[in-house]
């Protein structure tokens, strides 16, 4: 079933509504449920709505909260999420990120105290739309163990990277496991193994079984102990800087909210676009493993899939969608 | 055969006068190159001197260079290293960085036309020495196909993250590519598989045999299509940003030189160390995967060889011992 982002957006919208958001934050972070669905990330669309609803109805989610200016470090400025709406602050922190960089080439804006912001990639391209180039990230609930251990003791903390560029932005929205929990559970439901190993066994091997990493709770960090490291270091920096809660302290708390993000912005007006081409183009030229394979940036299936969706209309998970219409009644 | 930090220092910085280097360049540059061996990094201490050295007769590396600043956006800077030394580049570079941090809370310096920095991680250490945290990347020649393609395209380009601390910085320096092809050259000397892929073959499966790897020049991405993502992502922020060679020139050129780099400091008066400690006790509180194992934060091993190789003298190859000494001759 397909339906149009008016409509999606619409639906989110008149939910947030009687959640008691104010209109002007109801149509943003309904705009962005309704965007992240239409860029194929359905996971963080329309599927995880009634999550984000149950956060508001639990109290996890404050509607009301406001992010507040805690601290000023030169032009580092940290401020205090208030546990609202992981998706309104991010978006609020990435704009004064570009706002910040258009005063000073750079901005660089910290958040404690904030909530999940469902797709890292929706302020990668924010900020490419605003023209910025951009480095974000966050942490998260514990669901990876480091390197050399079994317990899970890492977020999987995404890392979002964003360069405007005329043709289509490019923006790597990636998290430092190696697949995610949701990835893995299609192949469970399918009973298939994963193409690639996924997380660690009991004995710390290898495992393409996504049942077992599923059950162990033992998501393989990409690239083994890089991304082992990685994962650590994006935390150390975010608890660091913003004095806000770490992964330690989120998965304490038994619940993922209340975590730290950051949001880099630099605002170039002598970006070197040609450059750019040249990087895509020379990448591109190596030889598709795959007959008729093709090399992609990062950033350019997003934007097909947008355009094929906004032509075609959004898929939707009907079972998602009743629920969602649901609460309107 | 060990030999003193002080010995070892000496033997270079006699080379690199000869070499026409002033007195405090190559106090410098030989300061780094034998902490790198002090590090036991010897991959990019003693073991890499001859390159070096190579390097600066053929004209590659311009001892007499110094860098100039070509733009300034805001706080960001941007640099021509006009080919000087990229150890000497880099470390003013990071010393830049720091003192601009030191006003503003951040400091963003790009460089263009520059050389090879050795270990990354000397410069986050240097920033954390400083009391700042610290980012900072390099391109280099293409020698990673990028996921999906057979051919090298992507450069390992490093990443180095440091936060300093009391007991011993954190200090994260990862190339993108899984293994080195120096680490991997051991394993091919030796006769022995990878104890993980780090390679494509022929059909772009993973292998685990680095003579084909080295054959193919087929590293792979750490993290597969994630450290593939990444690798292109630094390049194309250091080439847009700075305008310099992207791995594309610098394949292009034949040889690795003339790469651009950048180094972000945050100067944060009120770094939350407690946090810090609260991580690292909780990342190694995962139950290891070997008996006797340990979880190791980023850093830790270096600053323990450290201490060693300060107490017992620095382990030197004997070969390359010698090829310096004679150059002195």
């Amino acid at each position: 079933m397909k339906i149009s982002f008016d409509e999606l957006k619409a639906a989110f919208k008149n939910v947030l509504l009687r959640l008691s958001f104010t209109e002007e934050k109801a149509d943003l972070c309904a705009g962005i449920f309704a965007s992240n669905s239409r860029d194929g990330v359905y996971s963080h669309g329309l599927n995880r709505f009634p999550v984000f609803v149950k956060h508001v109805q639990s109290g996890h989610i404050k509607p009301d909260a406001e992010p507040v200016l805690v601290e000023r470090n030169g032009i580092i400025e940290t401020y205090d999420g208030q546990l609202g709406p992981g998706i309104y602050n991010a978006s609020v922190c990435m704009k004064r990120a570009t706002t910040l960089a258009k005063e000073n080439g750079i901005g660089f804006v910290v958040i404690k105290n904030t909530n999940h912001w469902m797709r890292g990639g929706t302020y990668g391209w924010q900020a490419a739309d605003d023209g910025c180039v951009s480095i974000s990230f966050t942490n998260a609930y514990a669901c990876m163990p480091p390197w050399g251990g079994k317990d899970a003791r890492l977020g999987n903390n995404p890392l979002v990277i964003g360069v405007p560029r005329r043709e289509g932005h490019l923006v790597l929205d990636m998290a430092m496991s190696q697949y995610s929990y949701g990835k893995m559970q299609t192949y469970e439901l399918e009973g298939k193994q994963l193409p690639y190993a996924g997380g660690v066994d009991e004995a710390g091997e290898l495992t393409h079984d996504p049942a077992l990493v599923h059950k162990l709770q033992s998501a393989l960090p990409a690239g083994l102990w890089k991304g082992s490291g990685l994962a650590l270091m994006l935390d150390v920096l975010l608890t660091a800087l913003s004095g806000g809660k770490s992964t330690a302290a989120i998965a304490a708390a038994g619940s993922e909210y209340g975590v730290s993000q950051c949001f880099i912005a630099i605002n170039s007006p002598n970006l070197h676009a040609s450059l750019i081409e040249e990087i895509l183009a020379y990448t591109k030229s190596s030889t598709p493993v795959k007959e008729n394979g093709a090399i992609q940036y990062p950033g350019e299936n997003t934007l097909a899939i947008r355009k094929q969706n906004e032509a075609e209309g959004i898929p939707v998970n009907e079972e998602m969608w009743n629920k969602v219409k649901n609460m309107l009644h």
